[in-house]
Parts: structure tokens; C-alpha cells; sequence
């Protein structure tokens, strides 16, 4: 294995000629580890007693709790900190100039932004609540409400979605994404943080589901595998405009639907049927299904 | 960071208010961990040599053997005694009144199912050598029997169904929904652990398949990624009645071919196309495929 | 839990019988855990400074990158040798004629393919960048190339082919197929090592993607979630053959569009639209899409 | 390897009828494991930023204590609790009536002490940063006080016994005496628990020294290596009486002396020279040495 | 860091130079970290529910023996395997042609051994009983027979030496070697795997405790922290000679005392005082104590 | 555990009281736990093969060695960097001027020191072979060269001796302090890192040895368990002088000999018996024992 040093040079070469690709030696990015680590921690502090071995109870419940927050906190912060720090080196403007830190104030900001996320947490399990229950209340296979909890990656999926959010809301680069994709590798479920997502959301199976950037969605809305809500056009000067549908109140959608646009609305209480595949609006209360045109030859083989 | 102490109060708080929520301070459920430890564990039984780096041979087969089932064994009695005690806390009652233990007599019905489990497992290993089998043959691009075992998710994932049935069977509450939700999160392939399926079973490539709870499926199925297998009604009243279809053998379902209503039989020899959609039934060795309606545009830029 | 010794026995006999399911006493196949180790550590030489946590610099680029080369070298040897020597003893003829190494050659023959593969690894990086570019410049989501590579599946996709083309086209067997699925079992992208994928390719969302082993695609093509590339026909007898379609240059293939058959060709500049089930070439510049025939019904509960 | 199987019922035979030995089934001991851990934690409690990696500062600080401290706190209730409940099951007297919860109360009793723990720690730090300081004066090889925190095993002894000793004070049974025996493996200081030693105590090199239950230590002694401060009479029914030395403020002992019985007083000031053997008592400000009698042999090979 | 490259070839060079010195390329020693965790699990082994925090009762008892003996079995057999083979390699006679094995016979002599040891097992946790309750009785300060095993360093050094001395015993070569001096680190107790115990011996504090490989012990032995029984000679001839003393039974031997010689016969129920030197045999019931010399000057500063 | 919140407050607020002796938000110290695995690692280069489970041969030993060399050298690189600046930092004056870098110096100065440290590893290779023959000579107990490196403490505390040393040549602080006391810690052996130990250097059994910081020791010297060569004055004005004594080659200690002061020189060829105590000069070639006077009464109990 002599030979690899020149191998090593040529790398080392490679480093320097493609240094925008590379991160070496500037501003360390928010660690994907760091992340998931994070919202480990998250699901643990959420659903206390689910998600591990030790056995909780009321001796132990609040050190538990505090060992938790603070240590969570911590992490959070650090990686915040790094994401604004990000953003300040590269020039990217954030929307509404929240969290412009010199570089100096990156650390105070991501203490902030921390604070009022812990803060934020009980409203947070509310949510959450609700979503478990019409996750149990849209599935006739789910025996108990412990179940979802411990069993339904499209419940995950949304609790991800929920807490990636709220970032996305106070305009933190890179951790909201990364949170969507670990849990987009997991659930096979790609909710984009900026989507904007009513109470009491549902998604069956899930596998396939893609939910855009600006999507909103509101309460008590179910979708089942394969869903998508994408947008019609993929140009990136159409960034920052709305590309993504409007899905009201009290609408189901089934597998493998399509909707795409903007400006398509699907009012209250519509039923999209699966693999629907849709680009303009619908009424409220409507019915959309698609009309199989099938052929069957009998007596062939498989 | 001296606010966090509110924030911890406010979260104790919502501990408390939100009590049906969460598990703390009373039984434990089955911990998705150890769940997760002993499908890894039971896969180096199944397929001894296959999944670890340790070589085997004649002199050490026996030990590594006995002291894996022996570890396999308590962590499942203990998994398994922890499901049990959770229905009856939650007075779900079981289909059939089996495993109906008073608290005393959860680990003792625990050790029971373990034990029949272990008894089973010669059986299920010939089950899946069919199944490995049919995905070899059903596969051009399977260059050998052992490239199915250590990297085709389909197989791995009837593996995983295959076990989690068997729990299913015993009516063990959670524990075979974690497993199947494990495998979907991995494989992206959702069986639900209730389905009924027959041997010589294949699914390729696989993401986004669902297989619903009260499927049956008969013998020689191949089915291909994006299948579903499902319901037509998803109301809770309907829990317990037969709502997915029945597949007999020797049929082969297309990608994205969507099934759905507990009436609905798929006959034998039958050939599901493509992106079908079918909530009927169709009469043995039938081929069913989708008239597709395209518009072309030349001249157009993507 | 005395009864155990028995299942342990029936196993062992089992073992016995099935013995060409098994793999114990024999040459070891390369570890499933090891080539995912091998995975991280290549993404962390490729990218270096955004997997991991630790910061680099200039003082410590070149030393922290010899000692991965070194490391990463080692075990590749080691598991392409377990690979080679694997082919050699199941006469699974390589289709060249290539790595034909008696079982005291397969050391040497592992030790050039691994050398060479870090010399082509600069280039490979090259690609990448490419890639990244296309991922940054087709997605209006995007906010920095930094985003791409921390977060976006389908780039991640692209890298394990990239890494594990190389070692399909050296011949080596097993070790591209346990790459590909690993990174299938990630991100729900199923990319056959086989396939052969020109510059700039970029997948959105992903989930469900498939591309067969005989798949061809230009430069500049751009694939969204659920697509299929694959072959129409699936008979044994077919392997070797080209089974899948060719994408030429500048093609854009939406979500769930299926495209199969070996002679199928999809000219430069094609879009090929949603849920588009195509059998047969397509000319250069076309778009085609599918008209949707649906029903609508109002005032309906969903 | 079948035979074993014998082997493991004579081994659970041998369980069985060596009852009074083996604790299976019963209260669970104190686990020297987990004092381990504490012991670790409290190091980086009372030493911030010596004993870690991470980078400590006014930022991080609070939010790391209190995680620490909430952490140490409940594995030390934990471990105390045990110990309450293994003295209570085996009548084992305390000293005084403390702690003599019934088997409901000990969780309470062990939350009180662990509480008075946490309030005592900020004097234990002012105990030794006297110690430290006294290391430092007496040793000319110490460059720096931050050299004796990171590498003098001598001071790290007396920082163990100082919390032992806090928990012998409360007549916790076992912890103390596994925090004394886990210093003693690796200083090869070994310090009973339930000796009184005062301010400014300072064990150079130390390997060897032995320190009785019942010895009296006053301010500024020093200490050398190989030093016992031990019993005269080893009868059982000695067992609660004072069969330790006394040693008064100021007091040098050299290397190797031995000092013995509970009615020997060396007075103040008094300097012990290397090797002495001493039980009976020695007046203040005075020296003793051993006249050594040595034979010299010349021209001899060695 | 450039510069290293010379410094790695210059060391790979040094390898070959100094052949004999280094391992590389040739059988492998038994190892050090193998050892310790057999030691640690046969702890585990010998006083169930001690060593480590699972809670075990009647239900899990024989599951987790079985398990312990397997896995520790398989990992002895390794070791011994491996020593038996360097042996072989360096033509290091065994004592009495024991293990004579030729290179394939190695595995199966290794079984045989071990086979042996866990039938011998039972036996040695008899013998450690009498010396745990020789330890209780022997020192006033031990509260409880718990308190013996899980903190008492001489008791743990008798353990290890019992068992190292089985692989002695049975001319297993470095195994009782790397056994003995691990509980030399921990404990500073050194005592050579050759050497020949009686029932019932206890060894209180221990540090500095050195015991030859010819030592012959007899039965109620008690030995104190510094005691030295060792050899008069040290020529490398000497070896396989008797060369460290006999100390028959019911002795008790108080700190720093050395005896020396193969000839020298400590009789029994003699009582050997703290730092005597004795090169010569005592009669049975003797009492031997150094006549202290001692100078006193008063007045005097430390 | 409410009232812990109160404990925090009052360990922060002694956080700062006693700025002092605590570290936050300063300067790392070089971690010991770091020191730990670089002196592992090194153990590794130069014993490969002997310390890990890992087997090497011609075609792995190349790149295993390049590997740990990088990884060693970039945590040393640190570590001494650290080193450097914590003695800026405290006006910690170098003996000789050497290493006195400005802070942003820290780094190149570590870098050329870690260089000259891998250049002279070939050189301390050398010394630790004669040094292991010294040991296998000058024990009979000794079956084999390799025992001697896998099993011998004394071998060990030289080993590292010489590593602590070659850094507090380079006058780098603390590092060869921490060094000396992780081998105290486990061997019970104490070198100071400035003592100069010459060629052929062997101590028996070791435990409690101490060689304080003037040594100087000659070629061909053996020591035993307990022996001192310490200082008569132990006054902070004493540090920089020569305080510890000078043995020349070839001169035997026996064990718990005492031998102390900077102007006490044992000659070459010397004997010094066991548990003698010298403050003064021997001349060459004598024999220095300890006459013992000792009492022995008859018909006594012990």
C-alpha cells in the first residue's frame, strides 16, 4: 500500500482547487449527528417514558426533566449558534432580517431563539396530542393510543415536522432542513419545514409523502402514502413565491394524489382519491376520483 | 440560561395535565430498542454468518448458538411480559382471550409464547429459504442466492413480517407493530404484522409498499414497489372485519398498482399491471392494465 | 427457561439441512457493517468538514486525511478480497473475465482495484461538484450548495453510486449491490450499481425512485420522486441483456412516471410529465403527459 | 462444546447451595459501576474544566452543572436507597439510629442525604483547595497548582476520602467503602472511610499508604508513601472501638513509618522519620528516626 | 506534517529489524483485553447479581448463566487456543508434556482445558467462600460478607489468583501470567499464578503484597499490605527450582515483612511481625518481631 | 428534587469565589483521557501485535502503522499545543528559555516537537528491547521475551518512563507528569519524567517503587518492589537543585531500600539489600544489607 501517499497529495490537491465545495478551515456547519442527537433527546423530553429502558416516576420525573432540558439546550444552542454564523459568512440574507448577528452576537441570538423554543414546548405536546389522537381516530388498525406513539412514522413524521418548524419560523438556516431530512429518511415522509400545517394532521403509511416549502395545510386533514404537493414550476427565480397548494379544513386525500400549484386550493371537506392528479382548484365538499380505463385479457400468463 | 428553570416547571405541568399522554410512572411499554436489538439478534440466528463479522465454523457454531438464544430468549420474555401487562392494564381485550394472565401471570405466559417462538423457528427458516428462492428467481439482476440475503430490502422485509406474524398470531399487543414499523422505517416497505401470507413470496425493489392488516395473500405473489394493499373504508367501526383484499397464487402485481377492499379477490395467475387501480374482483388468470391517455408536445424545453 | 436446549438442537439440525442457505465454515462475505463504515468514512474524505464535528484546518487537513485514506484502504481490501474470493468459490463467473484470481491472488487483485479507486477519487469529487450544482440550480428551495450536501437525499443517492459504479465496473461483486441498498434503505432511492449516469444528475424528494441495472442516462437529467426506470421484461433468462431505458441529455422525468423496456429511448430535451407510463421511445425536444380523466362529485363526505 | 450444559446446572446448583453467598433474587446491591460514574461526575463537578474535554466557559457553565448535578443526584439516590435497603434486610445495626427507614422509606431518607450532599459540596471545595495548596507547598517537583489537580494521585485520594467520608458521616453502608477500594486500585492509597482527617492534608507519591476506621488526622500533616496509620489488635470484638493512632496538627511522617494502636498519640509537630515503627505515643515538636545497623561488604558481586 | 513519512518508514524499517522483538505476521499472542474481559465476566459468573446492575431472580437466572458460559467458554478457548500455539511455535517445553499439541491439535486441547474449568467451577467458588468468610472474621472493620465482595482488593486478588492458577496448573502458558498482573494493576497485590494457596486465606490492604511462583501456602493464612515472600537467588538458572518459602497453616504475617528463600519454612501458627526480614525457617508457634531502634529528639522542627 | 436548584446556585457562585483553582473559560489544560490514548496508541506502535486483537501481516503492516502514526501525531499535536499555552498563559518560566512561543507559536512549536518525537521512536524501540532482555534476565520466572512485554508492569513503567521523559527534555509541562501518573496508577510504579534512567533498566514486581525528579540512574541497574530513591529535603526553595541520588551501572536494589539525597551516589557494581536506608555515599562494588535484630518467642497465638 506504498502508492496511496501519491493518492493522499492528489486529494489534498483536489481540497484546494475545489474550495468552494469544501468546508475545511472556515465556519463549522450544524453537525447532522449533533441533530439527531437532539431530536433523540426531543422525543424523550415529548413523550416521557416511550422512547427508552429507564423507568420514570414521580421521585424521578423532574431531575430527569432538567438533566434533559439543559442538556438539550445546550446542544441546541451550539448548533444555532453555528447556523447563524453560517448564514452571517455567506451573506444570506434571511427574510424578514431576524437574527442579523454580527458575529459576535450569534452566540446571544442563538440563546434567544433557544429560550423561546422551551418555552414553547407544552404548547407543542398540545399539538401533538391532537395529532395522536386523529391518527388514532383515522385508522381502525390502531389498537390503543400508545401505539401511534410508539408505531406510526407518519405521527413521527409530523412531530418532526412541528419542531422543524418552529426554527424555519424564527428563520434558522440548515437545522430545519436537516431535521426534515433525517426524518425523511426514516419515514420515507418529506415534509419541507416552511410548510404551514393546521392541527389534528394525519398521514397514513406515509412512505413517498412530499409536502413543499410553501404548502398550507389546514385542521383535521388526512394523507396517505405516495401523496404529493408540489409545486408547478421548478424555476429558482420562483423562489420565495407561493408554489406550493392550499389544502383547507377537513380534507382526505389518498394514495399516490398529486397536487401541484400555488394557487390550487382544495376547499373544505374535499375527498382526493388516489392517485388524482390535480392542478386546479376544487370547491369545497367535492369528491375527486379518477376513472380507471382498464383493459383485462384473461387466460395470459403473469 | 437561568430561564430554562420556568421552562422545565411549565413542562412538568404539562406532564401533569396532559396525564393519559404520557407513560410515566406507570408500566413500562416494550421499548422500540430492544425490539430493534433483538430483530438484529434473531437475523444472525436465521442466517448465521451472514450478518456479522465473526467466522463461524463446526467448532464454534454450537456455543455462538446457545448463547444467542439464550440472550434472544430473556430479552423477549421480557419484551413480550411487558406487552401483555399493558393490554391488561388498558383492558384491551384480546381477539380471542388468549394471553388473558393476571399481572402474576404475564411472565409466565411470556416464557410460553418465547418458548413456542423458538420451537418455530426450523419452520421459519425454511419458509424463507422459499422466499429467498423466489426473489433469486424472480430477479434477473440476483447474480446469487447470497446477494438476496445480504442486501435485497424485499426479502428483509418479509423476514421481519414473517417474525412479527408470529406475535401477531399469539395476539402479543405492540411488539409486532414496532417490528413492521422498523422494517417500513428501514425498507420503506409497510406490512402490516397481521396480513396472512403464503410461502414463495417477493417483493423487488419495494419502497412505498403497504400491505394492509386483514390481507391474504397466497402462494408464489411477486409484487413490486408502490403497491398498496388496502382499505376502502377507514372507519373505526370497521376495525376487526376483513377490509383488504385477498391475492391468490401465483399472481404478479406491477409498481404502483393499488388494490383495495376486503372483497376484493385478485385470482389465481392473475397479472396486476402498472399503476392499476382496482377495488373488484378479477377472475383467475386475468392480466388487468391501465389504457394509457398521453398527450405528446414536440418542440416543448423541460 | 430449561426447554430452550431442544430448540437450540432443532436449530443446529437445521443449520445442517439447509446448508446451502447458510453460510457457517465457509469464506466470509464481505460485512454488510463494515461497507457501511466504509460508506461514512468516504463521505467524510469527500466532503471533508461537514460530517462530522470535528473542525479542520490547515494544520491538521493533511494528516487527518492520510489517516482516513489509510484507514478506509484497509478495509476496503479487506472486503473486496472476502468478495472476490466469494466469486471464486460459487464459479460465479465475472463477465469479463476480469479479477479471475486464484484464491492466494485475491489479496493482490483487491489491493489494485482499491488503489486504483483512490486514484480516480479526485475525479470522482469533480463529479460530485456537478452534481451538487445541478441539485443547487434545480431547486427553488435551495438556499446554499452547503444545504445540498448536508441535507438533500438525492445527492447523497448520486455519491453511493458514483462510489459504488466504480467497484460494478471493476467487476467486484456483492460490495456495489450492499452500497446500493444501503443508501436504498436511507433515502428510499433505489439506484442499481449497473446503471451508467452521465454529469449533473439530480433527484428531488427521491422516495421510490428505481433505476434498473441496464438503465443508461445523459448528462443534465433531473428526476423526481416515485420514478421508475425499469424493465418490462423480468424473465431469468433476460440477465445480461439491456432490459432498461436510455435517458439522453437535458431530460426531466416528473414524479411517478414509470419508463420501461431496453429499447426505449427518451431523446435529449424530453419532460416526460407526472404518473407518464411509457413502453416506447420517446423523440428528442417532446413533452408528454398524461391527461387526466376524472370525476368529480360535490356536496359528499369524505 | 455440548458438555457445557452439565457444566451450567452445576454451576446453578452450586447457586442454590451456596445461598448466603450469592445475592441473586434479593435487594439489589450498590453497583460499583455506578459509583464509579458518580465519583467521575463529582470530579468534574468540583474540578470544572479540569477533567474533560469540553471547553467550559460563562456561557456554558451554569447550564452544565445543573445538568450534571441533576444527573449525579438521581443515580446517587439511587445507590443510596439500595444501600439503606440492603442494611435494613440484613439488620445490619447503624451506628446511631440514622437512616432507619423501613423498606417504603428509604427513597426519602436517601433524597435528604443526597440533598445535605449537594449542600455540602461548595465547603468540600474550600477543604481542598486547602489540600491542594498544601500539595503544593510541600512538594518542590510541583511547577503549578493546576498540575497537582491533573496528576497528583496523592491529592485525588484525599478529594475521594473527603466525599467517602461524607457518606460514612450518614451511615450509608458499602458506598464509602467502594469509593475508598476504587481509589486504593488506583492511587494505591487506601483510606478508611470513617477516619477524621483535617485541613491541609498532603500524601506524596503514596503508593502503599494505609489509613485505619478510626484514625484522627489534625491540620497540615503530611504524609509519604508506604505509610500505615493502623490497628495494634485485629479481634472482631475490637470492632467498634478506637484502634487507630491519633495524629495532631503539623505532623511529618516519612516514607514507609508505621504507626499503630488506637490509644497512640504523635503530638504536635512531631517529625516521623522513614521506616519507624511506633505504638505508643511520641510528645509534641518531637523527631524520631531509626538508628540503622547496616553491614557493608566490599569487592562483592551484586 | 509532511515531515512523517520519513518517520513511518524509518519505523517500518525498525520492525524488521528488530524481528525478534515484534509480532507481526506470525501467531497471535493471547490478549490482554480478551483476558480482562473474561476475568470481568467470570466474576460475573461467580457471585451472580454482585458485579454488575441486571436484577436477577429465578426466572433469569439459568438463561443468563447459560449465555455467560457460552460466551466466556468461546472466548477462553480462543485465548488458550492461541497460547498453546506460541508455545508450539517457540518451542517452549511444557513442564510435564502436557499440551503437546501439534498445530491442529491446538483447538481441541483448548476445549479439553476449558471443558475442565467449568467442571471445576463449583469447587472454586467453595474455596472462595472459606475465603470470603476468612476476610469477614479477619478484619474488625468489615461490617458485612457483601461488603468482602464487593469491596475488598485481597479478595479479589485470591479470586484471581485461583483462577489463573487453573490455567497454571494445567501448563497453559502467559494466560495466568496476564490474569495475575491485571489484578497486580488493580489491586498492587502481586501474587505469580504458580504459586500453591491453602483454604481460608485472607490478605488485608494488600499494596505491595509480592508472592513467588514456588510459594508454598497452607491452610487460615492472613497476610498483610507490603509483605514480600520471594527468592534468595535470582539467577535465571534457578528457574524450576523451589526458590520462595513455605508458610504452613494458620500464620499470620503483618505488614512489610519479607521472607525469603525456597528453603525457608514459616511453621505452623507462627505470628511473623511487621518489617521482620527472615531468610531462615521458624518453628512452628513462634511469634518473630523486629526490636525497634529508634532515636528521639525532641524540640526539633518537621 | 426541587430543592436542588438552590445547590447550583451556591456551586456557581463558588465557581467563582474561588476563580483560582478552577479552569472555566481559560486555556485547556492537555486532557488526561487523551493523554491515556495516545500512550495506548503508542504502545501499539511499538509493540505491533502484541497489544491489540487486530492480526497484522506483510500486507496490512504499512498502512496500519501510517494510519496510527497520523492519529497519534495529530492528537499529540494538540495536547502539547494545549501544554505550551498553559504555560504562557501562567509565566511559567521553561528551564531553559526552550518552547517560549507567543500564543499563536503554540501550534508550529508542538508540531516540530511532535516531529522530533516520531524521528526518535526508532531510537527508543532500540532501548526498550535491551531493556525487556534486562527483565527476561533478571527474572527466572520469566518463560519467554514475549511475557515480558505483555505481562510485565515494571517493563511497562519503563516504557512509558522513557516517552514522559523524551517530552520533559523538550520541557513541555504537565504532559509528562499526566504520562507518569497513569502508569503509577495501574503499575504502582512512580518515575518522575526528568529522572535519566540508562540502558538495560529492570524493576521487579514494582510495586511502590519511586524515583523522584534528579535521578540519575547508570546502565544494567535493577530495582525491586518498594525502593525509594528519594530526597532528604523536601523545601519548596530545594526545586531546580539535584536532590535525588545518582546509582551508577550494573547495581542491584533490593526491595523497600531506601536511598536519598542529591550528593548520595551508590557505586558501580553495588548491592543494596532489602529495606536498607542510606542517606550517604557507597562506595563502588560493596554490599550494603540491613542487620536485623529481631525477638522471637515461642508457644505463642497469633
Amino acid at each position: 500500500m506504498y502508492g496511496l501517499s501519491k493518492s493522499i497529495e492528489a486529494l489534498i490537491a483536489s481540497y484546494g482547487s475545489h474550495g468552494l465545495v469544501n468546508h475545511a478551515g472556515d465556519v463549522n456547519l450544524p453537525s447532522r449527528k449533533s441533530i439527531e442527537a437532539i431530536l433523540h433527546g426531543l422525543g424523550e423530553l415529548i413523550f416521557p417514558g416511550f422512547r427508552e429502558d429507564e423507568s420514570l416516576d414521580h421521585t424521578n420525573l423532574y431531575s430527569i426533566t432538567a438533566e434533559r432540558v439543559y442538556h438539550i439546550a445546550r446542544s441546541l444552542i451550539r448548533e444555532v449558534e453555528k447556523s447563524l454564523a453560517f448564514s452571517l459568512r455567506n451573506h444570506i440574507a434571511s427574510r424578514s432580517g431576524k437574527n442579523a448577528c454580527g458575529s459576535e452576537g450569534c452566540h446571544a441570538a442563538a440563546e434567544l431563539i433557544v429560550n423561546d423554543f422551551f418555552d414553547e414546548l407544552p404548547r407543542l405536546r398540545e399539538m401533538l396530542d391532537l395529532d395522536m389522537k386523529a391518527a388514532f381516530k383515522g385508522d381502525p388498525a390502531a389498537k390503543s393510543l400508545e401505539e401511534v406513539i410508539v408505531s406510526y412514522p407518519g405521527f413521527e413524521a409530523v412531530m418532526v415536522y412541528r419542531l422543524a418548524h418552529f426554527f424555519w419560523d424564527r428563520e434558522v438556516p440548515l437545522i430545519p432542513r436537516i431535521m426534515s431530512e433525517l426524518i425523511h429518511g426514516s419515514a420515507g415522509i418529506d415534509i419541507h419545514p416552511g410548510a404551514r400545517i393546521g392541527e389534528s394532521f394525519f398521514i397514513d403509511h406515509g412512505t413517498g409523502v412530499v409536502i413543499g416549502e410553501t404548502t398550507v395545510i389546514g385542521n383535521n386533514v388526512k394523507v396517505y402514502q405516495g401523496v404529493t404537493l408540489g409545486a408547478l414550476s421548478v424555476k429558482k427565480e420562483e423562489a420565495g413565491r407561493k408554489r406550493h397548494p392550499t389544502i383547507e379544513d377537513d380534507v382526505t386525500i389518498y394514495s399516490g394524489a398529486t397536487i401541484l400549484g400555488g394557487q390550487t386550493v382544495i376547499g373544505r371537506g374535499c375527498t382526493i382519491g388516489g392517485n388524482v392528479w390535480l392542478t386546479e382548484s376544487v370547491s369545497p365538499y367535492t369528491m375527486v376520483y379518477t376513472k380507471t380505463d382498464q383493459s383485462v385479457k384473461t387466460g395470459l400468463e403473469g
